[in-house]
């Protein structure tokens, strides 16, 4: 082995770093600076009473209720049958052949049909872009869905939508100091905000409308676009919530063209999050997807036709499913040329696939049995006493918060979320500044505290300045529903009299 | 809806994009620019072949043989038994009490002590750094392994290694112009690379001694860093891939000895590669980690010990596992203090969690049946046959290789490839120029037509200037290997034979 002398002292003395190599000072400042509320303060605090409980510390309440996150599964929502069965037997295909009587026979024909076309089973890196025959399968869904074609080249499958958010938005947002921004709701799923920070891209807030039900009004929305533009930002895109996280507005038709129009116009892409699509409340009301709305407005996304660049979202964490543990989901790009598809594979390619179950997941969420399969049956009445109970929970949700004082909450059409509006007295907002902490935490920290109950302060999603709001999930077991409002209610009138001015 | 009016004309006037909102020109540089080998322009060929074949279409060969990527799996290595039946069992747990005689006990036991963990099962969220079970699973693990103690809350579950990777650079590369860079072995796997690139470092690069079995020079490495430092790069850490991928080098003690004291000296994290820990094929030889080395010498990692900074990484996708589809891994840190834990907590939050499947996977992987099981001789049997196997191949292999004109290959100690050097004369080169690419790949491209072989480039690890290397993986099947490899061999002396000055 050749020695040669490298000068040890003059190497060490050129690094300029003061702190370790690795610490809060030399970390990437971008990291730092991200928030994420949804697992913030409130969280924390909720897991330490937890440990003091099972420690044998009385609080004054018996159980922790995550009301912070939409994870409908812990929340006892059972997984449905034929759609669990099948990823059992893509797991061990051995089982149907062993014991031939366990399973229904679509079950086993669903599976075989995947292990077929996975070429190495589950335990194989798939496609970078995800397994061919579930891309087929999603194209078929969403042609059905939307009445419009679509391919199945143009399908990203992802862990959850927010991996194909990350990625996007690798893409879209440019470093080196350019600037680059993204129109994003206000308030808004803080996966937005928090990754524009991490990328170093700007947040370009439009507040929706409290007064019209959170819906989006098209001046504001030029307004900040122009606002943004005059101090320098390059806005590159818009995100849309459609069902609404934490609003709960469902976007009419009407409004999804105005968008995308304005999108076409000042060369923005669209960034639909659809992932609630099937959490529909209200009544007579749809779903109508941005590529639906796009198509019929005669965007068709074909080779060469990039008037409109749209990329929609969806996940297997939502809807009536609810599969959050098993990360599945997609990306559908729309109007988007193949030399960005290329590169959007190559970052796919970075972290070889997503997770296989993840993706079968996804397929056979967007295929479930159909009329005369055997397990047909089954199915509805799983998926339909899932949403029917969801349905009543939003219904008596919203009913309990308008009922508090100084709440005032909008009726939540369709996603899992209440964002009602809380109003504080100076009392309770001097409190919150002597502890350090915005009035909107401080009162969760203290509901938490009462109640057991955790919730998210409003300034995680961005709130108009002079208000204060909170998000609740309305996932809770029916069964416990009632007695966990009435603790709310309690804590609530607790902390109302504690800071009456 | 109170209506303003925004000068639209204005707003659209002020962007400055020259390109459509999202297209070659306007894409983020640094995603164009990173380069991911693994599955490039070789793999596209062969994809590009395959549909040709399934069209019909005569090709000199009859199937295309995936070497270009450790995927087990795909080359028809079997999952393991007990695995898949727990992960089977946790997805429907109702299987066994429906089915009391289908499942061993053990299987069952393991299954409900991990549903029992979960709280709301797999298609709950779990907690961000993964499940508070599968990590105290694996801090046991490590502690056997080392002979020192390990702790839950220092590991964090992620999407294979990849995503451990992703998410640790991210914190240590700094943006805004600073020049960060992470000393990075040549050859390399480009995760590497690539990850550098689209976070905006600066790849140092140190040289492996092909000369000495791929080994890691200490005077070479100190060099890199000086000389880096000495052009301004801020060098923030070093990776080391041990086994190596893709040469297959098992690090000594004493060499990972040299790397700590360096790295300590010199203020520098340690990015420990370990995902080949399981696959050591040199007779006498066994893994040490880096977390074992540096216990020994005393860097105990303990809170408040910071001296030495490391952060390890393994996965369910290599061993004897082959786990690749499942998207299973973790990552271990040692002396990093609570404030950048809490980050790394922070960034993992923003994905919600790994996918559960995965993360159960990484706990079955390192806690296998134990002697006395019901599973147990299944599992040993199991296991040791695969291992027996890939070590046959690997001699075969590299046996093949250094049969070849003009080509030499080392001895693979560890992993799973071979990276043999090859030489191609003049004419060759002319041609690969005249083809506008480099002559690594103008080599693995004519091997891939004429064999069916997928090869990766060497330029896609990186190497030592004017020298040409490939990558394979001995994966194929035991009984199609002799075949493969004669069919490489003739392919190979076509190449010489056409390509003689």
């Amino acid at each position: 082995m050749l020695r040669r002398t490298v000068p040890r002292a003059f190497s060490s003395a050129t690094s300029s770093l003061r702190g370790l190599p690795l610490d809060g000072t030399t970390i990437n400042e971008n990291v730092k600076s991200a928030k994420y509320a949804v697992r913030g303060n409130v969280l924390e605090r909720s897991m330490e009473l937890q440990r003091r409980m099972a420690a044998g510390e009385k609080l004054p309440f018996d159980t922790i209720v995550p009301c912070n996150i939409g994870n409908p599964h812990a929340c006892l929502q059972s997984p449905l049958s034929f759609h669990r069965e099948v990823l059992s037997l893509c797991i061990s295909p051995t089982l149907a052949s062993d014991h031939p009587h366990v399973f229904k026979k679509d079950v086993v024909e669903r599976a075989k049909a995947y292990t077929a076309g996975l070429g190495g089973g589950v335990g194989a890196y798939t496609n970078s872009q995800g397994i061919p025959a579930v891309r087929e399968e999603i194209a078929a869904f969403i042609a059905e869905r939307d009445g419009h074609p679509a391919r199945a080249d143009h399908i990203y499958l992802t862990n959850g939508a927010s991996e194909g958010v990350r990625i996007l938005l690798t893409c879209l947002l440019r470093s080196g100091g350019l600037h680059d921004g993204l129109l994003t709701p206000i308030p808004q799923y803080p996966l937005y905000s928090a990754s524009l920070t991490l990328l170093g891209g700007t947040l370009v807030p439009y507040l929706l409308s409290e007064g019209g039900n959170w819906g989006v009004e098209m001046d504001n929305l030029r307004e900040s676009l122009a606002t943004a533009r005059a101090k320098g930002v390059e806005v590159r895109g818009i995100a849309v919530i459609n069902p609404g996280n934490p609003t709960g507005n469902i976007l009419a038709e009407e409004q999804i063209k105005d968008i995308i129009e304005m999108a076409v116009e000042e060369k923005l892409v669209v960034i639909a999050d659809e992932v609630y699509q099937s959490n529909i409340w209200k009544k007579d009301a749809s779903f109508s997807s941005f590529k639906k709305v796009a198509c019929d407005m005669g965007y068709t996304g074909a080779e060469g036709d990039e008037r409109l660049q749209l990329v929609s979202f969806h996940s297997t964490s939502k809807g009536y499913y609810g599969e959050c543990g098993l990360r599945g989901g997609y990306m559908e790009v729309h109007g988007i040329g193949a030399e960005v598809r290329a590169e959007l594979y190559k970052l796919s390619s970075l972290s070889l696939c997503s997770n296989t179950i993840g993706q079968l997941a996804t397929g056979i969420m967007i295929n479930p049995p159909k009329k005369g399969d055997p397990s047909y049956e089954t199915f509805t009445k799983e998926r339909d006493d899932i949403l029917s109970s969801l349905e009543r929970r939003s219904i008596m949700v919203h009913t309990a918060l308008n009922d508090l004082e100084g709440v005032t909450c909008n009726r939540a059409d369709g996603a899992l979320y209440a964002f009602p509006r809380i109003r504080l007295s100076d009392k309770a907002k001097k409190a919150a500044e002597a502890k350090g902490v915005p009035a909107d935490e401080f009162y969760c920290l203290e509901i938490l505290d009462q109640s057991g109950i955790v919730l998210v302060p409003g300034s995680g999603f961005g709130q108009e300045d002079g208000t204060l709001h909170f998000r609740t999930t309305f996932l809770p077991a029916e069964a416990t529903m009632h007695e966990t409002l009435k603790n709310l209610a309690r804590a609530h009138e607790k902390f109302m009299d504690e800071h009456r001015d």
